[in-house]
């Protein structure tokens, strides 16, 4: 990178790139212009960073830069938007190689276009580390904004996405694991998730839940954070949650695949509190239903020790890159 | 930091900040919300890395912090935009000091309050070095963006804000001066540039330039850029630019004022091309003006050896902070 320099850096990565409707203006000048057609906008930001959040010998450059994408479009998705734009800021060494750069750059913009949406801008810096921070924006049509905090007594919790995953392949990563054929949905699932964008988006042009959440933390903390926003209970029933691929792969690494469902995040799946007495939408399986009360149960039980992923949690240099 | 962790921490750094009214949905949920009143909005990101972009020893963690928005700010009304929100996203050593983090916040909600809006939310992640990274959010308020490519021929450039004073500060702190009273105008420019964001958006009301600019990068580098996307030439006019307090300090110094006015960054001034043949508006100054051809020149001669700031230039591990 040295070499190319900052500018005709910045020319490789957005060469050939074709900005989506919604990006009025986008890199060159000292701002992007985005357009929020009904004067609002969605905008939730997260940063990664190497080691921390991520491995160069875990994940390609291209699997990097597409879950940075997902993640933040997650974020967006979960509150009712529609990913409209995103903009990234890198941080590197000077001696990082360009085929990284070009990978990463790759894999975000292929995942913006699953969002339907394209990188309107960003900043390169020099950095020890690699740090990378995505902000992404959404379109809420017209439409509230769903947050969290909507879940009433009575209303089913269902979940779009698959859930353990990610956590089944970090916990294969972690423990040097050689892989194998098996071990290729986890290990997928880790370096690549999928949200699934449409089970939210499709639903809302009929009906909007009254509550909903990306789950990025682990199922029980965001589920958490749900009902502490609610000022209700949540009660999960474990047959519903169970898998029973994920349970065969944790039995033959001897784990337990009920913890990777409850408190593994970086699914980046989505959970729902959806008025009662009506069909879910497609996509969305029930997993549980809102009480009165507070805090969240499995089959009635507080489950001990699961508490969800914390940023500053554990020794300063921890080798394993887990959920945000 | 480790003792509270990332949520407490979070519920710490925003505890009493009042969220302006264009922020319809603050923290606290999986994404923000903001008002963009004409159905647009201008956005601007900025990485700012430990060592690289600040130092600890040269800057207060309120500096650290009103700069990083200030730089952001200056890039959005730089489109012809009023800032309406900024979202932070911060990485650092779980060792970090508590007083780090608050007056960081503190630095950065009082330029966010100077430029009109407030922190609408952020993440907090650990990472072995201090990296801020913001994004900036703006409205135009209906009228059109303004960008580097509309200067024309015979137009007046004009600048508003003082140039060459960060310059020089850093010029005192790189050589390790001891700070005495006469120094302390180009020391706080360095460590706290104020944009006058009202000399442009004040402006706007009644007249738009032709093309707008911050000055981040040096004069020189910034009116390149407007002078390459306008296909026009810039002359600029040495006596226009001289500052006599400017020059007298490069004098105790025995720096090149000149240097610094015309290849120093992070003033964070502003730059335009104004339409020939009326009053500039209050707190513009002119410095030259825009004539056929292409390239910056100062009194007519191409001034060698002033290409501005580039990320990946120099040593991997650079001492002095530089502009962006």
């Amino acid at each position: 990178m040295r070499e190319l320099g900052e500018f005709a850096l910045i020319e490789r990565i957005n060469a050939g790139r074709v900005q989506t409707k919604g990006v009025l203006l986008g890199p060159g000048d000292d701002a992007a212009l985005i357009a929020a057609p009904d004067g609002r906008f969605v905008v939730s930001t997260d940063m990664l960073v190497q080691g921390r959040h991520f491995r160069l010998d875990w994940s390609s450059p291209r699997d990097i830069g597409g879950k940075a994408i997902a993640q933040n479009a997650a974020d967006v998705v979960a509150m009712g938007a529609v990913p409209s734009a995103f903009v990234v800021a890198l941080g590197c060494p000077a001696d990082t190689p360009l085929d990284f750069v070009d990978g990463l750059a790759d894999g975000m913009w292929a995942e913006a276009a699953r969002a339907g949406a394209s990188i309107a801008g960003g900043d390169l810096v020099r950095s020890t580390e690699i740090v990378l921070s995505v902000t992404a924006f959404g379109d809420l049509h017209g439409r509230p904004a769903i947050t969290r905090s909507g879940a009433r007594v009575g209303d089913t919790v269902a979940v779009a996405g698959r859930l353990g995953w990610s956590a089944a392949g970090l916990d294969v990563l972690s423990r040097g694991i050689e892989p194998t054929d098996d071990l290729a949905d986890a290990l997928a699932a880790h370096r690549v998730p999928r949200p699934p964008y449409g089970a939210v988006l499709d639903a809302l042009a009929d009906t909007a839940p009254h509550a909903l959440t990306d789950v990025s933390d682990g199922l029980l903390a965001d589920l958490g954070h749900m009902s502490e926003a609610s000022g209700v209970a949540i009660d999960l029933d474990s047959a519903a949650l169970a898998d029973t691929a994920l349970a065969a792969l944790a039995a033959t690494l001897d784990a337990d695949a009920a913890q990777w469902i409850l408190t593994g995040g970086e699914d980046h799946a989505f959970a729902a509190a959806w008025p009662p007495g009506r069909a879910l939408p497609a996509g969305w399986v029930p997993i549980g239903r809102v009480c009165a009360g507070h805090g969240v149960t499995v089959d009635g039980i507080v489950r001990p020790g699961t508490g969800g992923w914390e940023s500053f949690s554990g020794a300063d240099s921890a080798p394993a890159p887990g959920p945000r």
